[in-house]
């Protein structure tokens, strides 16, 4: 909850325990904060467990995300449709110090409450859009590359140094879109260095574990 | 489905639609299969968008996990209680050939129909077991290490390359429990690499996600 009040958000609403606001005080300064019980609480929250705190927050204006001015790695998701995947994402994202994700406009929306608490007040911090990714893509600049995760692509280990790119991921369905796979620049795959003796294995990883997995290879590399 | 009927899992039911036992035909051999509609399937199934095909298979004994005979990485889930983390680890596992889970007591079942459906398959080829992990670390051999992931150990990178040895993930809520911490022999942490510039970012990683990273790294650092 301190992410989002102290993040640039506007704060609508704040709704806490005694507890809760005695242990915070510091952090609320002059805000507007309602006493209520933990069975008041429960009745307020969608969740079986609540917490003691509950705020409400003005979805804020989509950032622009302009890829001129990026210079970094931007993820860009093409039909996540699990919460929890999102959400996790995001938090992953913010962990890597990765700051823009550019959604398709099927991706499941970013303020959807399962994805807010997937994203543990990630969400104050990591910028999200929703965008029309053909067009996005086509009008970023040459020097920008797209690296699309796929399932038979390069071994993501032997890729040089990304200092800035967007990676793409596919849906948890149906992986990158036929639409925009002519767009990717390096299809890449995560190893699964096994040896052939071990015989089948799984076909694929879930979306967040490999946007994860990319993620941290590439700050890897970038670091090194 | 395949990959649970090809295992050697014994199989007590199988119920399908037409469409899906023609396909499959070849697969399927002399086994018992029940033909069923759409209809009858939306009423058996727990999902809501049900597949063509649900199988019952007898949950197995139980693998013993004989630390001394396992040449390889293994996994130990300290409390693991999301069915969804739970069942994307042993998704993970399978990937990055990992034939070993040794779960804590209170970690969620891993028969659980949400962990079943997030393993997508993998529970047919990872041997999970539910053990007292203390007395079962307490038992290992001296040459195997102990791995813990935790917030603030040595960098994982830095970390010589674990040619066998367990990786110990704690709860989504609390981390390693307190009575297992004394027991690892490595503490280790993902880097964020971000620069201090970038001001704060997520406290902590999704339980499934370190998990992941932690066996990319590992897997990538034996290849080498």
């Amino acid at each position: 909850m301190l992410d989002f009040i102290q993040s640039s958000l506007e704060t609508k609403a704040l709704y806490a325990t005694q507890s809760w606001i005695k242990t915070n005080a510091s952090h609320l300064k002059d805000m507007d904060c309602s006493e209520v019980s933990m069975k008041e609480m429960e009745k307020i929250s969608v969740l079986k467990n609540p917490s003691e705190v509950l705020g409400v927050f003005a979805i804020p204006t989509q950032p622009t995300h302009d890829l001129r001015s990026i210079n970094d790695l931007i993820l860009m998701l093409d039909d996540i449709r699990d919460p929890g995947n999102l959400g996790t994402i995001i938090r992953t994202a913010d962990w890597f110090g990765i700051r823009h994700i550019i959604c398709s406009e099927n991706t499941v929306d970013a303020y959807n409450p399962k994805v807010v608490q997937a994203s543990m007040g990630s969400l104050a911090r990591v910028q999200v859009s929703y965008k029309n990714l053909n067009n996005t893509i086509r009008s970023k600049p040459d020097y920008m590359k797209v690296f699309g995760a796929v399932l038979e692509g390069n071994d993501m280990v032997e890729v040089a140094k990304p200092n800035y790119g967007i990676v793409l991921i596919g849906s948890e369905a149906h992986g990158i879109s036929k639409e925009l796979m002519p767009l990717v620049d390096m299809p890449i795959t995560i190893p699964k260095y096994i040896s052939s003796k071990l015989g089948a294995s799984a076909e694929s990883l879930n979306a967040s574990i490999a946007t994860a997995i990319i993620c941290y290879e590439f700050r890897r590399k970038q670091s090194s």
